[in-house]
């Protein structure tokens, strides 16, 4: 009967890791209506083809080489690291019902794919900053090259257990591990390639591009919105106890929460500052508010998390203004918005 | 160990609460694709604009005010009735493991989110009826009335115990609390702000204004059908035992047929009735399947649950009779298509 | 207390089983888009209108007769097969209490409707094939035998205990019993009525037919993917203790690897061969890896999983290789492309 308890204990664990996964997975959709609905049109199709393909780059390279470099210390019984999972080994029963604090209680394999799904998402981050900016293939060269070694290296710092984890550094979801990681990426590449074609006049005045298909980017807001409570929410990585419940569930409220201020603040905001509703505003706050309690969905209050969010939807229009107001932009010209690497929303 | 058992019962409550919770959520996005696709293209933004910031907008005023003044019973140790949430509390782990039947058996955050995107789902049904009739900002402040007072009192009177309740009154899922509160602040609001420009002539006569964008439309059906799996089956509450988790099956099978039956008889009957297959009585059809069995989707069996929708279906046409029967309309020319509340579904 | 913990197992493959049919009902909706995406514009609504009645239809003849022929061996206690159903019956605690092998571990009618979901996903696969070429009403009379007849009773063969199952015929998921059923019936259609219009020029020469919406098309793959979790992943049936939970699990890395195989190799082998990216392979890629891993998700480590993937992307692009290299193509004029019914990803 105990070992019963046990291996349903195991598979609750389990299966809400795969439900997650299925939520965060279906977040490459979200990536890919939002950045493709912000675009002109005749650049629809290679953005289809770019976030298509990253998720499955991403997922092919983190399984061959990713994951072992990021969770060095997962048990695992192969030669070569990451070799147990292109073999397909998992927990043995007897480990499971060994019981005690050691003893797993999900699936690696598992566990490996809701740590994929992950890699994939920070490799759409990148993606929504440059688009319009950058071919097709060098993209996704950077992305083997991305989710091989640059975000496995920098994720192993803090959830694998090293240097900053080490510190006491807080990450609990990945606000800075996926978030920011693809946002420095992402940084570093509209650096290099510059702004889209078309973006600035002859004398460097501004010209707005907008979204050619906003029911779609509203639609890709959605999905983003609704994957994202596997994402926080996964990140617990229990369930099944009353503890480990009710976190989860706080996370769900909390989430939910500073997304729906982060829209609404700065909705407001952009409407007080600009005489109009703008509706890549409203989407863009509510992507503001979700990046923002991403740090730490679990520790504040549903108040506190309201709060984060507003503070997250100011923060993104304000990281706008510097392209509506002309003068200031047009010295610092080719420097791209702030808001582009958050959750590839905008579009500078 | 029967702690444990007791704990993982918990658990598994919370965590189907949890997904029922993200299924509504997504009922989101299906309205705002469901409305935006059936109006005129000029009012698409706007439109997107509205379903996002109503369901924000429900969301935050639901956690500060709304659940309280809904669910006044529940036990919370705060001074200010809600107070509790913003604060994030939850049942304790000694509480759980007391047992017995006052003992709690899933979280009450899970309870308060899923009861939140009830109270967003009830707005979004107002929303659909006043599509093109009415102003983004003053729908927005009407929807902070409706979910602070008018939606969580008379929630109230039938799911926090009031006297509907008392009086034995049946509301499974929301047929009343959530559809025709809507409809009813619906009706009231479209009354108040007539017809939509351009729907009728100087003559009186009927202008139809076809959907803009139908491949949207039908893909907020679709959603709206998947969300409804979770708008029905969490409404039951509890999962975790043999005869509660035959009932949330049974739940989903009595859905998805009501579902099914109403979205056929509707194409059958318009096609007889105006020898054309009309999209947009397909869809409707399927709406008013599901809002039909809403009422009570464990009771029946179901063929029953079948015949329901099929009611639904056939309901739905004849609802929108009177503005294609020219004649007949103009007499009450200025009275709303009493499908319009159905879900948002349907716009005259 | 043991009774509570066989209650809980019950309760938790139960809600499983329910998750996966939600995810593969969503699958309705990704082919609607694919289908509706990849067709002349001026056909939409027709395929909109059609791919919803299918899956209406579908459902409704499966309850009323399908599943009582697929599944005869299911304790029924009804005189006439399948009125149990509409009748609403399911296990009893007592029965789950007796424990041992031949206690039901899960709810009939999350069984039912799981089982319900994929008889419309078969005819899914029909309708994509037969896209632009067969009028709405004769196709959806078609639906109905299908559903009531033959998917049943070849379904019976495998997975009800006939004859191809005691043969021994290995079909995890429904490589043959889904994909190849839909697809032997969409070669029998396509075979009978022809070429889609305007498809060949007066010599034979042909045309391209381009997809209208692309965007859409692409989220009906995004769909399709996640639905597929549920898909591969329920056809497990159980996911209550170790051993099963890992197996989920390994059902869900395999899926996705081999669909990301498939889709990066198609965009690649496309790509040498025409010269340039095209989307629509991108997504027949991804659809052939998850096609081609379906007969079995759980055997294969990852490492096979991903080459199984890869073969199905070389195979889908070359069979379309007969319609870009013409002359080829000319002998063989009127055979319908081997791709179309693979999903329904493909329409030549």
């Amino acid at each position: 009967m105990e070992n019963l308890v046990l291996e349903l204990g195991y598979a609750l664990d389990t299966f809400y890791f795969l439900m997650c996964t299925v939520l965060v997975m279906w977040m490459a959709a979200g990536f890919a209506m939002l950045e493709s609905g912000l675009v002109r049109s005749k650049n629809t199709v290679e953005i289809l083809n770019k976030n298509a393909l990253l998720y499955s780059i991403a997922c092919i390279v983190y399984l061959a080489v990713g994951y072992n470099i990021m969770y060095p210390a997962t048990p695992l019984n192969g030669v070569i690291p990451g070799l147990d999972f292109l073999l397909g080994s998992d927990n043995t029963t007897a480990a499971v019902l060994a019981g005690g604090e050691d003893a797993p209680y999900y699936s690696t394999m598992a566990d490996f794919i809701f740590q994929a799904v992950f890699a994939a998402a920070t490799m759409s981050i990148v993606s929504g900053a440059v688009a319009e900016r950058m071919k097709l293939w060098p993209f996704l060269l950077f992305a083997v090259v991305m989710v091989a070694v640059i975000y496995p290296v920098e994720g192993y710092w803090k959830w694998g257990g090293g240097f900053l984890d080490q510190l006491g550094f807080q990450d609990f979801a990945g606000s800075v591990v996926v978030h920011m990681a693809g946002a420095a990426a992402a940084l570093a590449a509209v650096i290099m390639v510059g702004p889209r074609n078309g973006k600035y006049g002859p004398k460097g005045e501004i010209r707005p591009i907008p979204g050619a298909n906003l029911p779609m980017a509203m639609l890709g807001m959605f999905i983003l919105w609704m994957g994202w409570f596997g994402f926080n929410g996964g990140s617990e990585l229990k369930i099944a106890n009353v503890e480990e419940a009710n976190a989860v569930a706080k996370i769900f409220v909390n989430t939910n929460a500073a997304a729906a201020a982060g829209m609404v603040v700065a909705a407001l905001f952009a409407r007080a500052l600009f005489k109009k509703t703008d509706l890549t505003m409203t989407i863009n706050g509510a992507l503001a508010g979700l990046v923002a309690i991403t740090a730490e969905p679990l520790a504040p209050s549903a108040g506190l998390a309201t709060l984060i969010g507003a503070v997250g939807g100011v923060v993104v229009v304000l990281s706008v203004l510097h392209w509506t107001s002309c003068g200031w932009m047009t010295r610092w010209g080719r420097f791209p918005c702030m808001a582009a690497p958050v959750s590839g929303g905008f579009l500078p």
